[in-house]
């Protein structure tokens, strides 16, 4: 059931990404050219549909949030494409494909990546049909997970500390990795109209999904091939930083992702509604092979 | 007259630029400290005035707009940082001092212009005492401004296409310099709930202040000292790049200078206001030596 619902999603959030970064007829524009690139490349769409599955859990049954739903995309992949410069971590494969800096050099790759964040809430602020407060809390709200204090602040730790112990890892994955995931479920609870209880509980899932998907990536990273992975095995390794494996061996880290994934669902729970995708979704994350 | 006002304005633009950008007290932040670095190192501030202006011309009497216009100083910051990384136009110097990447690195540089702009769209979204429609259109319109179809497509033109003629220089112009200067006029405008004539005057205005200054900006890249440009002089010209003075030569390039500055003060005056403020700020613009 799940693979036809996501399938279904992927289908419609797809269709929007090219509609919203369409290329011009004339001139060619190599920017939009990379970001569709890298953008419409692959990838499972989690943050998207998350965001939409929140919006439909609060009671709205519309695709007004779809364009708000696309930017998330939209931010992760810039976050991707900036990840990948040669003076970040320097990957030349992503999806299974060379970079968008590989690609398309890395100025284009640069400019890719900046032109992405700011379509990205240029699209936010035409979420038709909702009310401009919810619209404009939700921007407030994801512009604070993804900034210093959200996904930029994980890019620096990862990037210029030495993660020396188990709570500083884990610092860094809540900012690099959940606090977009949680942008998602909690802007899918302000553009419905959620109350506060709802915000938390959203708060609260996504962060325990971020965390246990982050320890299930180190995992994969280190017991997958590059063939599935569609990155070089071991590429987090080859920087010389210390993942959730490193830290705590193999066993530890699938008791943790386990046990995150349990926190997950049971704030789900806390719903008073139809939460089947988000477990479906919750658990084939926990089981995923890449 | 002006001078005293352009250092009040300075001063209270300044003072709530260092307050949104505040550094955290534990722990240290480096990706803040490099925002800072580049936003308060200096600078006319130029845009932030000319949307605080508009916004008064259009007869709006209050301090709501102050987060808005520190917005467009710091995706002015953000394009001048990556602009000056290696990949794009490699300088060094940067308003007198190491460029930013010389001073906190690559990566840091790289995420800091990711944080100012990130910042940028997170104090937009917080323009209080406004009616929400307004706050929401002119990020719409910022950030239509800032994209592929405005000051990224003008970086796009700059890095990546030989600019061969005066109309293929006037378009990437017209979208990397003056597309935010565009901005500060229209959501000046738009945020005072000024109409659709006055949103056309206010474009008119910037895009012909913009050519007139980017003009300028190349004479005095000929005719400078580093010492007054506080960048080494020719260093558009270092990296083979036709500019204004090469294609036009000089000293039609101050006639049209000069025309598009008479222009921008026509449309000046169509407000039905005191425009004396923008007229002065125009004119030393012209007359300016760094």
């Amino acid at each position: 059931m799940i693979d036809g619902i996501l399938e279904e999603y992927r289908l419609k959030i797809e269709s929007r990404l090219d509609m919203i970064n369409a290329l011009p007829g004339q001139p060619y524009d190599p920017v939009i050219d990379a970001a569709r690139y890298s953008l419409l490349g692959g990838g499972k769409r989690i943050r998207p549909v998350i965001l939409l599955e929140f919006y439909k859990l609060c009671g709205a049954n519309d695709d007004c949030a779809y364009n708000f739903a696309c930017a998330l995309e939209m931010i992760h992949t810039y976050s991707l494409i900036h990840d990948d410069l040669p003076c970040m971590d320097n990957d030349d494969m992503r999806r299974g494909k060379p970079s968008c800096h590989i690609r398309y050099g890395e100025s284009m790759a640069l400019l890719a990546g900046d032109n992405l964040l700011t379509e990205a809430f240029a699209a936010c602020a035409k979420t038709l049909g909702l009310p401009q407060e919810r619209v404009l809390r939700a921007i407030s709200y994801l512009s604070g997970a993804v900034g210093s204090a959200g996904m930029i602040g994980g890019q620096v730790i990862d990037t210029s500390v030495p993660v020396q112990n188990e709570q500083m890892l884990f610092r860094m994955y809540s900012l690099k990795t959940c606090a977009l995931i949680r942008a998602a479920a909690v802007c899918g609870v302000i553009l419905a109209g959620g109350d506060d209880e709802k915000i938390k509980l959203a708060e609260t899932y996504a962060e325990n999904l971020g965390l246990a998907f982050q320890i299930i990536d180190d995992l994969l990273d280190v017991g997958g091939t590059a063939d599935v992975l569609g990155k070089p095995v071991g590429s987090d390794d080859k920087n010389g930083k210390n993942t959730a494996v490193r830290l705590l061996g193999e066993s530890r880290c699938r008791a943790l992702a386990t046990q995150y994934t349990e926190n997950a669902l049971s704030a789900l729970s806390g719903f008073n509604a139809d939460t089947s995708v988000l477990k479906e979704i919750t658990e084939m994350l926990l089981t995923r092979e890449k």
